[in-house]
């Protein structure tokens, strides 16, 4: 069985299928009522490449590295000047999948370090399409060099220069270019009858938003709906045409995202988390809680709707399952095997760690939500405009500065309050059951956690896309500055 | 061609279909499935009195007099003390359905007057069910007597006294009363093989929120669930019904609220708005759009959405227009004819009025929300912890004292931003345009508009429910006390 992992940056509430009032991707839509319908779905970071990370490594980023010690609860990834990346010592899901005879290809956003030894075709992928960070630029190539793009392992262009994105109208092309790739590689594999893992991590709907010519101004949405919309389109083609070939049955696709809606960017670039609380960067639901579907025709019963409390990480351990390998046994995996929930529609209890940094911020177990820290941003930076609960504010809850709750967790019942605005009475008998618990867990939690290396808290201009692999032939290399590795600055 | 509207008080977001996390409201669900989702409905008024008058007379409340003058845009309703009621001179869409034969039951709350010459059978309709008022209480019987629950001309009993509410529990089993009504009337029509009108209105979930014994303690979303959850079988229930009698496609069926979810009530007893903004006395988006299906099995195609601006008040014209009738035409109708909407696929241009009391809050045209006034409420409420917008806050709109914007409306576009959250600014060519047309709405608007008498300013002790018709039978007739008739307080 092949596996599709599709992930980007969306929000909860982006689809029309989990509420978005436009209602404009019928294309997702269709692959939830032909499939299975998360609602209570998760990322392991609210922020990109943690989550990237996770899902790749089936591990919580507080354990494979992905996370800063340089301050306190702080949210960090892969900017152009990061020293670290994925470990060696990172078991990677393509990695594994090549001992059952699998192909890998990544399409998109690595995000997992952009220094030599991090390349994703040393860590289990046979092909790539995409970039290493974000699409931010353009630059000057004297400060700060563009983005590459590679293909395998060279780099045969860069964002803003040969893979156009034009900020005043929205419009580049990039995620037609990245549909194609899909197709063109699952085609090759089913001429090959090779199972295959195809990871389509495009990086939109990232700010800064574009779209295809074509989809622009088409959404009711504005810019970053026509972004939603060309996604929407192209799931729906890279389904179809499972579906043409024959080998719908034989492959297992998943939906989800890396972090909730960047409120940040809204209304222009930033998209929906529902009737969740705050977004990107946090750990209210806003900024962790996914949507999520699972599609496979034949397997999953069409119109089926989970409450399965799931992680990115489980799509680590549910691939290795459906290629009929066992995960790794010397490691601590959090992820789990969800063909039990998808297939025989069973529930397993299991919580969900919320994280920022260094920090074990919120826990969920069942229905309920234990904060043991909360923060939105820093008054200083919300004073300069920085806002992730635009219109959002509750009490003692979207705090400007970090509280602690350790002693006393701040506790919701996300039922009957998914938006994280009343606190359960401290006083109550529900607190103090649903707390014992989920101290429990906590407890056992810490007691075994083994932190790995933080791999993001040196930076270095050095260490930027100066000359990636492949520079010289494309007369795009680029003189690196001296070194003058640095403490990463994470303001949030 | 027979009618169903079933009006509730619900949120946009408290169904699966509109993105509920829990999604409990499989029938409801279904529903729309089979049917057409309206993703842009709205009610006439962001409270339950005027804007069942206003389905009921496809008049806007400014016009059939369900509203205050005693201050300025006040929210007023009619409790039991309150001495006005539907005018005489409104033309009821039962009273007009029976010029085509139709026979006409209301099940629930009739809410637009208690004193006789309000009683729904002076009104048009044939059949009666439930009460006059909100099902507040227990009362003692001499500072307020309980409401009286009617059959037809008569009361039968009390709620509390006659027909339990549990307040503790929560539990009542009025939803299954009024379900065996609904059920019990259809098969009655079908075996005469009279079209009918049916108005199932009935009072849930308004709080104090209740359930049947079966449904207690079954939803995620704790006591608001259950009782969501026992709406959503009867519904599933009726159509179920309607199918089984052979006469679904000939009856149209519409389900709607009458006002947004009650945040103030939330969050154990009020329900969600999705990412709408505020709920229930409010004119934001969450107080005033609502969740709208409508299904005609055979009629209407499957699975069909729709962004038509509607309004409850085109349930009168879309109904008149079933029967073969037109609307009255020496009065202005606020409603219109959705048939082309729901059968053809038209997109009608036509402006949401949204008015508190006396006053037009705001005015939507297109995806363009324009607000003259903005108030949630007083800071003298707020500060008692009244709170119509909890965990919300958007600065300069959720404002706690009215401000006017006359001159400068508030501008949102509601598909970048459906939450209300980030104003247009007044100087970008975006928003002299779309105020340049919403003016001309409002103008056109205001120089047609005949206010009606107001009917909700009066209040008086005296006129409550002391001796409904029927009460000496049952000995069930309370003295009234000295009429002193007083200005009504609305402080919201």
């Amino acid at each position: 069985t092949s596996s599709g992992v599709f992930l980007l940056q969306m929000g909860w509430g982006d689809l029309g299928a989990f509420g978005e009032p436009s209602k404009e991707t019928p294309n997702l839509d269709q692959m939830a009522a032909e499939g299975m319908l998360f609602l209570d779905f998760y990322t392991a970071s609210p922020l990109c490449s943690p989550s990237r990370a996770a899902l790749l490594t089936g591990r919580l980023p507080v354990r494979n590295g992905f996370y800063t010690t340089n301050e306190h609860a702080r949210n960090a990834y892969t900017p152009q000047d990061i020293v670290g990346g994925i470990p060696d010592s990172e078991l990677l899901l393509p990695e594994l999948l090549k001992k059952a005879g699998y192909v890998n290809k990544i399409i998109g956003k690595w995000h997992l370090g952009h220094r030599p030894q991090f390349h994703p075709l040393k860590h289990g992928f046979d092909e790539w399409f995409g970039s290493p960070n974000c699409h931010f630029g353009p630059y000057d190539n004297r400060e700060r060099p563009n983005i590459p793009v590679y293909r395998d392992w060279e780099m045969i262009g860069r964002y803003y220069e040969d893979f156009k994105i034009d900020l005043k109208t929205g419009e580049a092309n990039l995620t037609q270019l990245y549909l194609q790739e899909a197709l063109d590689f699952i085609s090759k594999q089913q001429a090959s009858q090779q199972p295959f893992f195809l990871y389509w991590a495009i990086d939109a709907t990232h700010a800064p938003v574009y779209a295809s010519k074509q989809f622009l101004g088409t959404s009711q949405r504005g810019l970053y709906g026509d972004a939603v919309r060309e996604i929407d389109d192209s799931v729906g083609k890279i389904l179809n045409h499972l579906q043409q070939l024959g080998i719908s049955e034989n492959t297992f696709v998943f939906f989800t995202s890396d972090n909730g809606a960047a409120l940040i960017s809204a209304p222009r670039q930033g998209g929906s988390n529902g009737p969740f609380l705050c977004g990107k960067q946090t750990t209210f639901e806003g900024g962790m809680r996914e949507p999520a579907i699972a599609w496979w025709p034949g397997h999953i019963p069409a119109g089926g709707v989970s409450h399965q409390l799931g992680n990115v990480m489980d799509l680590f351990s549910t691939s290795l399952s459906l290629a009929g390998l066992q995960p790794p046994s010397d490691r601590q995996i959090d992820g789990i095997d969800l063909l039990p929930v998808i297939l025989q529609g069973k529930l397993i209890d299991r919580p969900i760690f919320y994280y920022r940094g260094n920090e074990l911020m919120a826990v969920r177990a069942g229905l309920y939500k234990a904060h043991y820290w909360t923060w939105s941003n820093s008054w200083e930076e919300h004073g300069k405009g920085i806002d992730f609960c635009p219109g959002q504010s509750v009490s003692g809850v979207t705090t400007h500065t970090q509280e602690e709750h350790t002693y006393l967790p701040l506790l919701f019942h996300l039922g009957r309050d998914p938006g994280e605005k009343f606190p359960l009475s401290f006083a109550s008998e529900e607190y103090q059951r649903a707390v014992e618990r989920i101290s429990g867990l906590v407890q056992q939690h810490k007691a075994t956690l083994v932190p790995g290396q933080p791999q993001l808290n040196v930076c270095d201009q050095a260490v930027m896309n100066w000359s990636p692999p492949g520079c010289e032939k494309l007369g795009k290399c680029l003189k690196a500055p001296e070194s003058d590795p640095k403490k990463c600055s994470w303001p949030h």
